[in-house]
């Protein structure tokens, strides 16, 4: 908090004082924190960093929270997996895979959500919302229980079970409104004019977007402190894209790592829901709606809030953006369990499928430094597998359990 | 490694090479394996604790793990959290929770296999294997997977399917048992004879265990280098609670913490499966066998392997043993989330109903230091759920939506 320096708009460059607005009076365009980044160099380190806890907080003096309010879950420092086999399978001897759904309520999400729900907390503000495409609910009913806060949850009425039942463990008000998530974010939108809530993806969303920037941190300090070739990152609103990219811009400006003039930047999302793989495709940053229509919920955002400004990152970094096949998600999140163990949702599924094209595209080189952002955890998608498990039913005795062994092999022969 | 000393029998003390055997030729005792602690004191201190890594394998040093062969999905450090909101609920100003649940594949059994497999690969089997009651399959088949092992994993049939899917996506060869664990555990010590296979927790056993004596190490550097008053925590065969004990007696012995004087260890168990505390509270050290028949299948062992051991653990520590009524699981699983945002499997149910009993029966002082373990996520046991979410079904517009909310409100209070 003590290197804050106030909002400023990402329109216009209007400055405000620190509070919870998310809109320019002059312009309508997005708020954003600034930092003083002058006096925060040399004071703040690499070891001041590795000093800290290993929680997203140990990156506290580039987020705008005071230290007195925090609530913490125990969000971040997830693992980041150098993945030999599948590499091996791409073609690829430098790809690392940022397993994100191992966070305290199972998706990235716990990274704005700890930012919002602490500044919530300073703020005075005694009811926490949010319009969620699934991983962002059970977030925020975790944190909102945590920090005994009324808590409000709206989500559009066809999320995954698994993701609603987990939600309402927590006990908020849940609200499943009809329509697609763009509906429920008007609705929402038009909410929060009305109350005086913490919504934390509408009127706190300045916050919010802050706490994603420590993906971008924690890759490059688990790296050693280097900024990778690639990120392969998943988009619904965006926002994810350009705060990875913020994130790794703050730790060059004040030379905690070199500048990441060589790091390009991909956006991942599925043909479903591909707004913005389609406005950058087509050379412009203006995304024109899309009605979704993906099995990767957690990305099915029609009218993504951020697009404009993904699309500007991935211009900066010369990155590129791609559709993954609605048929390749499944395929790929198996891919990347059975060659490296990590169970992903189907954003991540998303993300694999695009890796392996940009691959196939000469767009990766073989030795390049390349990073995955897996942003959700398999248990929360599992409704997608319908197809029966392939196990061997036998009883505890050896003779039936090798024929039934015998049996199955023979079978796996014969489909392959 | 290089602190290793041998394999001790457990029974009558006679000393073993490191090799994969885990019964005593003299007396069929069960084998552990001992270090130097002489050698260790000044050399492994707190600081070179705290250079590792934010994983177990920051502990490497009281492991029986060559480097070299390491196997890391990143497994370990996950959060302890102060549960001020919880310890309010029950009087207490002093509890934590160590949510175990968010390793990478979901549960604390990440802890012991990722040391099996390493080792597993150092003795150069080529095949893993194991017998689970439903955690420890989804982390075999991991780290099968990213070993580039032929995986088996066994189970009895009544699983749950969330655990089964989240396995399968790894690509293992899966065998489903008709019966109970114990019926399919006495069937893979038969397998195990006859194959050449690392079966994890049968004849890689000793270097399993080890695996959990870091919930003990990690417990003690999160609370600043203290071993707590209290630890309550889940037994299935019985081996967690020896091992974290184990965890806290090493620390110790080399310097690294006070003995844990005062550290008193409260074993729990479900009403339908709790072998061990009627043992214990028979006042006997022999464990008799039952048929298990409780909600929480991850405890479901009828013929605990460690019993006789966990009962010596409670009894070292002036210790208890309860059991949960299986009705107060769920409920205490809801309990857990609405005041903490944390979201545990039916083992974490058993230990938060232990955990008020104990308090009621005055067993935990108010301003005691209290460690509660959650060694399983939420996601995995959600089929336990039948009743409907109440979630409040609505349009987004702004009358339906007030209209709802009023008459899910006017329910609410009818039925509380």
């Amino acid at each position: 908090m003590k290197y804050v320096q106030n909002m400023v708009c990402l329109g216009c460059g209007e400055q405000y004082p620190v509070e919870p607005i998310n809109v320019c009076e002059m312009c309508f365009g997005p708020l954003e924190i600034s930092y003083d980044y002058m006096s925060m160099k040399n004071k703040v380190t690499r070891e001041s960093i590795q000093n800290g806890p290993p929680t997203i907080w140990r990156y506290i003096d580039f987020l705008p929270v005071n230290p007195d309010f925090i609530v913490d879950i125990g969000t971040g420092m997830t693992p980041l997996i150098k993945a030999k086999n599948l590499g091996k399978e791409l073609g690829l001897t430098n790809l690392y895979i940022k397993n994100d759904g191992v966070n305290p309520t199972f998706s990235f999400k716990d990274r704005p959500v700890s930012i919002t729900t602490s500044k919530a907390k300073e703020f005075g503000f005694e009811v926490l919302a949010c319009v969620s495409t699934g991983n962002l609910m059970g977030s925020v009913a975790a944190h909102g229980a945590r920090a005994n806060m009324e808590t409000y949850v709206f989500y559009p009425n066809t999320l995954e079970k698994a993701k609603i039942l987990q939600t309402s463990s927590y006990a908020p008000t849940l609200i499943a409104l009809e329509g697609t998530y763009d509906d429920a974010n008007r609705f929402c939108t038009e909410l929060s004019d009305n109350n005086n809530w913490a919504f934390v993806n509408i009127n706190m969303r300045a916050f919010y977007a802050e706490g994603s920037k420590t993906l971008g941190y924690e890759i490059a300090e688990q790296l050693d402190w280097q900024a990778p070739d690639h990120c392969i990152i998943p988009a619904a609103s965006g926002e994810l894209v350009t705060k990875i990219w913020k994130g790794l811009q703050e730790f060059s400006e004040i030379g905690i790592i070199s500048p990441p003039e060589n790091t390009q930047l991909h956006l991942a999302q599925a043909e479903g829901c591909s707004p913005i793989v389609q406005a950058f495709n087509n050379g412009t940053s203006e995304v024109k709606p899309v009605k979704p229509n993906t099995i990767a919920k957690s990305l099915a955002i029609g009218t993504p809030a951020s697009g404009s400004f993904a699309i500007e990152s991935l211009n900066q970094s010369h990155g590129t953006a791609t559709a993954a096949s609605e048929a390749s998600i499944i395929e790929n999140i198996k891919l990347l369990a059975r060659t490296e163990g990590i169970y992903t949702e189907t954003a991540g599924g998303v993300v694999i499928s695009v890796l392996q094209e940009l691959v196939k595209q000469n767009k990766i080189q073989k030795d390049d430094l390349t990073v995955a952002f897996m942003t959700g955890n398999g248990l929360k998608t599992q409704e997608i597998f319908t197809d029966t498990i392939a196990e061997i039913k036998t009883s505890p005795k050896l003779k039936d359990f090798e024929k039934s062994l015998l049996e199955h092999k023979n079978k796996t022969l014969v489909s392959t």
